[in-house]
């Protein structure tokens, strides 16, 4: 089977390292922090000591990084993955990052020869453990279709949506939807509870109709019971909602509620609250409407 | 089985009445117009001739009809079905109205020795004929087990989910909710098409994952369509939107962006597009970012 | 001259009737609350034991009362004041109210056939004590000029803004767009603080500019000080907003800015605050900002 | 007296540049595009071949740019003003850019031993063609010094509001406020109109009161006569809420009303209205409650 460059060992790389050496692939995996290259390799992923030479004669390469200029200091640049890989290999970049950064890496990759895809994923750490991952990838037909069985690995579905930069922005798409669906079902708690009605009781029967939706599901017990461990922390999704906004911006379309929300996701990391899970919007919905302490006086 | 008075043989409550007379109900329909009553009549619905008739010596009275005031009207008063009961009827409101006009009705009932209950209903027409609504009842454990034989006949779910209004503030936050799933979804299509990304493909993905919702699966072929007939209209939707801002406002409570997609929805009507159905959201967050030909001039 | 009958002596409007003796007009007093009948009278308002002695032979009858169900009450039905006036008098309602209740208000007049003017003013406690309010008058030219000389006892001008219930609505105008200057202001400053730019010299330059409002100059110390002593209390902003919104929502208009802000408005009361000058919609933006102490651990 | 380089000579560097003149500063013009050389030289402005010979031996470099990325075009980099000015002038960037941009040249400026001062104006061209700008520094006190005489010559107000970057934020706060004052001006004037009450009456009483603003003063005719002949253009404003967005985004401050009316200017862009008068935030506010002619079938 193909061999596979793994860069980025973190809490979403790691796990999606491990079902690729167990799917057969020969993969080389390499972080710049010693903590995540020691976790892989205690989890049987093998380690190689730089970049170049996890990338030299690779058939394919991944990277799954924090942000965007993360990803464009890896991928390019005389030392970067690009310019390490051999012509005809496959650049898949997994993180989320702006569609414009994702572009770049595209026109370099098309430049040096070598095949490329925009490849984000959702469903978190659990799904990436499980390997059941959502795929949203955008490139072309051809590019794609190599990627299918290393795909296979590490995902439940894997959708080509467009072309280059298409998996961000359906991605960035993602993001703002859960982020407004998180600010309702706040919002109708706030509701429910303003007026003491049993919020178990009512989001069963919510969840049953037309107001359903995923994150009903599987957030409704963390904000009952105020339980915000992460998941998926709000720094992540406010930095998230910033590629929304540039990629609304960029193509010049105005997305009012998704700004509204957006502010208050960006609150939550203001006041300290960064490193819970985006469910918390619920906690500023809840302080908004509670009464002060020092108000009292 | 129980003597039933249905009161309202609309769009939504003459398929209910026809569900009660399937299920072996003695059911008596009224309805102030002709036109509704001989429908239901040729559904086999048995009509009588006036509000009084019906409710005279009826176990269960339901209405079900537009607003606050059309059922305050019909229930209260000296001519009104609660005055007309028998004590110990039970008096069950499926309307959509707001929770303190359902408060007024649940106490003229107390005072008249008349059980009752709000049970608003959420599936719309399709779920009206096929016996499937979702029912949210808000009053006593005791009139709510008095009507369960009646909501197995006509719903698929029936909750008590709190005292008396609860059926009303749940169905409001059910609005608010489902306007805003609407709203974020509409934002999304807009920016998935400002870069030209193949919106099915993209929804397939998106709905798979933690933005999937209710609205999504369903009303995601109107949009992609602009096949904008109703389903659930816009004017009916935008009532609903005042019943929450008024429930949010009684309890003093801030719901800051379900405030903004009111106002959108408020927009849709005030554009002439109260007929047609709430994924109207779309069309509005559509000319938001639509070049005009007089603009171009 | 005149026999002017002036129900309600709070704080707006017992100055406005020791202006009206002043100016020599016979005035009768009359309020609920012996505590302020007592503070009237030490200011040499003539007071009456009851709203019938009041209005009975008045020339002109002027209300100052709360809200819309304040004056209802005191102006409709069988012991009201338009009952117990005499034909081709002149009844002035100055308090903040519903375009609509003023509608209904009118109306009852015009059946009893007295002249009617729905006459807001702002300016506060201190215009109302130095007599410089600005009225906005709604009713017939007619009326408008029979109270002239009254209005020059107590404003710096008067303007017939339209027909009966225009000064209501000119009113609410007043307060959407004193709200939305002092949220602007509010996150004008929270962005020159998060830069650690002086703001005191900002905002003289600020003020001297395109930017520049009377809510600028006049609230700009009580948010630079923190210093939140009325003026014009959160709550009161508040009710006049709730008026907006139903202003707004009966002639179908959708207010998204002003939706939003009311809900600033809203929550200020929901966190305690309402007793608080209006410029407090600083102290929340600034709160959504700020670092909490159990944020940290 | 001081030589001067003035680099962009559009409509508003063209007339500072002429004021300059007029003054008896030594100014040396300097414009990429030959329309704009031409005009200024027609009005006095002595011309130069190149960015070099403008700034080689200059007391003072002045940029009147329309973006960030000119500025630091011409600032930045080998062949830049920076690098051809000589040690201990003093360069002025007078256009409106990113606070952060600012920074990056206050950076270079400092490694390259010469003053700096971000100095954005208020006014428009009418203000530049009087003379009467308002100039809002950011930079040392040294600097601001050496800058009065010629701030002198070109506008009404010269302040130093801060350090570095500081003329930029309080810029971008007050394009944030002029946003949003319009917004407040167009749904105010969308409710008088709702009610039909005379809006030019009503405007006289608002501006004399608490809602007055200079917004309301000097746009209220362009938006009653619907004249949206610029003016400050949308499109500009639009560039301008991103620099706020960007500056709040990077502090990590939320601005909730604020990034709401930006979605606005931007939708205004988007329908192809970006060359109007900002005033047309109002255009926008009543197109969204104006029935359209295809609704009403």
């Amino acid at each position: 089977m193909a061999t596979v460059a793994f860069i980025g060992l973190g809490i979403m790389g790691r796990p999606m390292a491990v079902n690729l050496v167990k799917a057969g692939f020969d993969v080389r995996g390499f972080s710049r922090t010693g903590r995540s290259r020691d976790a892989a390799a205690a989890q049987g992923v093998p380690i190689v000591g730089s970049l170049d030479a996890a990338v030299a004669d690779a058939d394919v390469v991944i990277t799954m990084l924090p942000d965007t200029p993360d990803v464009e200091a890896v991928a390019l640049g005389d030392g970067g993955a690009l310019a390490g890989m051999r012509r005809g290999a496959l650049y898949i970049d997994m993180s989320t990052i702006d569609p414009e950064g994702a572009l770049r890496v595209h026109d370099a990759a098309a430049r040096a020869g070598i095949g490329c895809l925009d490849a984000p994923v959702s469903g978190g750490e659990v799904a990436s453990i499980e390997g059941t991952l959502s795929i949203m990838a955008g490139g072309t037909r051809e590019d794609f279709d190599a990627a299918r069985e290393l795909f296979y690995a590490i995902g439940a579905s894997a959708i080509l949506v467009g072309g280059a930069g298409s998996g961000q922005v359906v991605k960035a798409a993602n993001q703002l939807m859960v982020a407004g669906h998180l600010q309702m079902l706040a919002e109708a708690i706030v509701l429910l509870k303003a007026h003491d009605v049993d919020e178990r009781g009512a989001l069963a029967v919510l969840g049953a109709g037309l107001a359903g939706s995923t994150v009903l599901a599987r957030k409704q017990n963390a904000i009952l019971e105020q339980d915000y461990r992460p998941g998926f922390r709000v720094e992540l999704h406010n930095k998230d909602l910033a590629i929304v906004q540039n990629a609304a911006r960029r193509k010049g379309v105005a997305l009012p509620a998704t700004a509204l929300v957006s502010q208050f996701m960006q609150a939550l990391v203001a006041q300290g609250y960064g490193a819970l899970d985006h469910s918390a919007l619920y906690l500023l919905a809840d302080e908004l409407n509670t009464r002060r302490a020092e108000a009292m006086v």
